[in-house]
């Protein structure tokens, strides 16, 4: 007998017959004779309906106050689902955060998450119950109610398989799984069997926004292998795991894109230690998220930094720039630059394979594409371009390295 | 510093705006130079909504699941009561039951509390925060969550007045207190400024709910004083005190009434010992709320019993009886009457005091209503009468005893 987690998320338990869906597959689930865990998040509209409620009566509404009121709508959700369920007959027991033991720490509306103690949770499993647990919340070791945060209920089921050392995680969702590229942007990309931690976590830093990066993550490090799969059919979908030799025959295993990029570019600035550290500490300290960042020294002495951020970010980064350049130099220059996207193209492959780089500007090369700034790291290879130009950008690319081909083994 | 613990219902907490009231309220306690203690319950509809969407998905719901479901109402309406509070500056941390460590036992849906643990409460104190405790609310010492039941949030206010030793506990409610008959039938009742728990107790028996009997004898138990008061005026209320010797000065502290009573009389059952017992106890299986219940014995030998019960438990009560009664007698006969109203003259002067039921029974009788049955205990006598002329007799009793004055000490 197999123990399943199984992640649905606010859409799947939407309204009550979206619930009666999710019973009827954990009862098949179940049927098919495996212990069932489902992770439940709020039903969609509920968590906006109260944050709306909250920014009512306070411009700045306290986050601790805030995890109080948001953890209900995960509460309501467990409570539905597994009524749903008994009236198939199904014996479930919901779970809080808090029953399943999801011991959490750091701040309020973004907990991480510290430890899980399952002990109710096998309790009820032992006595045969199918469990329904709230994502996205636990609770401090005092007892505080925390939230876990954008993408919180993947991370709490993924969290909840590493502790009830379950078989199978599933992570289902409204897509059928990674694929090559986005399939509303290139026509042939293909859904990926597997993909490797790494992988997906650069996929997921670059645009793909199948999973935030910390869920990932946490698999990586407790070895949780779990599946992203469609929740309206029975298509296998991708298996996300730690990588395995055979992963290396494929050099390139998917091209992620990212839109509404800005370029910052600081020109004037002395090449002098300490200078990039303040800059980017000033960036820090107003909580912009730089993606690319790329360094050099101009033929006068002076050096040349660029980054890309979200085009959202880029009137802040500026206000934080200002006073900062001023005191560093007085030629320093701020230059700005929108409308740009970025590509990536992402795989562990690359360790292995030479000329990955240089097959990928030809093909922009060949597709009359001008690549602007270029950033490596061992798996991925990312360059910016013309946001108008860039869905043929990836087109390009995945012509290129043949991602539409199923690979040879 | 005194500390005032004080309950507000759902109508209270019924709107945002309401809340913002109820915080500005809580505020001004706090300005006087309280330290304060909000005890609330979910917003007005909420809970009701939340049980529509279960009865939806489930004929018959897990009452456990209904816990986990409907106490995530004051959940809300804690988080958004303080942040209310801390729109107008004021420091404050809202606290589940379970946070406020409310230990209880029993059943789902009506738990009882077993025990308080405040730790988490008392350190917010210390640290001068305003706390907004979710009413209606506990977990068992294992950790599942029980409701209540109804007044719950009542239960609790009085409950955390004991555990932290509140100096005043307030309900806040829609009426401005006790009165000595409702004020919608006898139009000069006079709101009492004090009455001892067992007279309160014997009202809410009797029709005039104010408050569950059952938070009444928490209060007696705990020797909590408590103040049944107005949440829309600052009017002083009606103070729920242990008896003191000047209460006995007055005979009779109030009228209340109960409509909609019917009447179940059984005759041609031998007068043999066990009789009573298996005919209450059919009823008591059926879980039927008898209310007076009167027996004796006919010059036939056989014994006629009568019961007042709900009118809305009167058919359920004729098939619980009808098996029992075939099985004692073949002359058992079931009669029923409905339409009638039960008056209950409720004082505990009534022990030091001779007449009063002669008093009372003469005033009935100059108002030419007929007296049906007739039940007493020490400190209350009731009668059945027409329903059509309650509210007559209601004023014939409130008038014979002169309620409308002030009493003198």
């Amino acid at each position: 007998m197999a123990l399943i987690v199984q992640k649905y998320g606010g859409t799947s338990v939407g309204t009550l017959d979206r619930i009666r869906n999710v019973a009827s597959r954990l009862k098949r689930t179940r049927d098919e004779g495996n212990q069932v865990v489902a992770v439940v998040s709020a039903m969609s509209g509920v968590t906006d309906g109260l944050l709306k409620m909250a920014r009512d009566l306070s411009e700045n509404p306290s986050e601790r106050e805030l995890d109080v009121l948001v953890s209900t709508g995960e509460q309501q959700s467990i409570a539905l689902v597994t009524m749903a369920l008994h009236d198939l007959g199904v014996e479930a027991a919901s779970i809080t955060g808090r029953q399943a033991g999801i011991l959490t720490t750091g701040s309020h509306t973004r907990g991480r998450i510290l430890n899980i103690e399952p002990q109710m949770m096998q309790g009820f499993l032992d006595e045969g119950k199918t469990l329904v647990v709230a994502g996205f919340q636990g609770v401090t070791p005092d007892g505080q109610i925390h939230t876990l945060g954008r993408g919180g209920s993947d991370l709490t089921a993924i969290a909840i398989s590493a502790a009830l050392k379950a078989d199978v995680c599933q992570i289902l969702t409204d897509v059928d799984g990674v694929y090559t590229c986005d399939p509303r942007i290139v026509k042939n990309a293909r859904k990926l069997p597997e993909i490797s931690y790494d992988e997906m976590l650069e996929m997921a830093s670059s645009g793909s926004k199948v999973m935030q990066s910390r869920s990932v993550e946490f698999a990586k490090k407790f070895g949780v292998v779990f599946e992203v799969r469609s929740s309206l059919n029975d298509n296998p979908g991708t298996l996300v795991l730690e990588e395995h030799p055979a992963m290396e025959n494929v050099v390139i295993r998917g091209v992620s894109i990212e839109r509404s990029q800005a370029r910052v570019t600081i020109t004037g600035i002395p090449d002098e230690p300490g200078m990039s550290g303040k800059i980017l500490g000033a960036l820090g300290d107003a909580e912009i998220n730089l993606d690319m960042i790329v360094s050099n020294i101009a033929h006068d002495g002076y050096a040349r930094h660029s980054f890309t951020m979200h085009a959202n970010d880029l009137a802040k980064a500026q206000a934080a720039l200002k006073p900062v350049l001023a005191a560093l130099s007085a030629d320093a220059k701020i230059e700005t630059d929108v409308g740009i996207a970025k590509l990536s193209a992402v795989g562990i492959g690359m360790r292995s394979h030479s000329g990955v780089a240089s097959t990928m500007f030809k093909a922009l090369g060949d597709a009359g594409i001008n690549i602007g700034m270029i950033s490596t790291s061992e798996i991925k290879i990312a360059v910016t371009v013309d946001e108008t130009r860039i869905e043929d950008a990836a087109r390009a690319v995945h012509d290129a390295f043949e991602l539409d081909k199923e690979p040879v083994r």
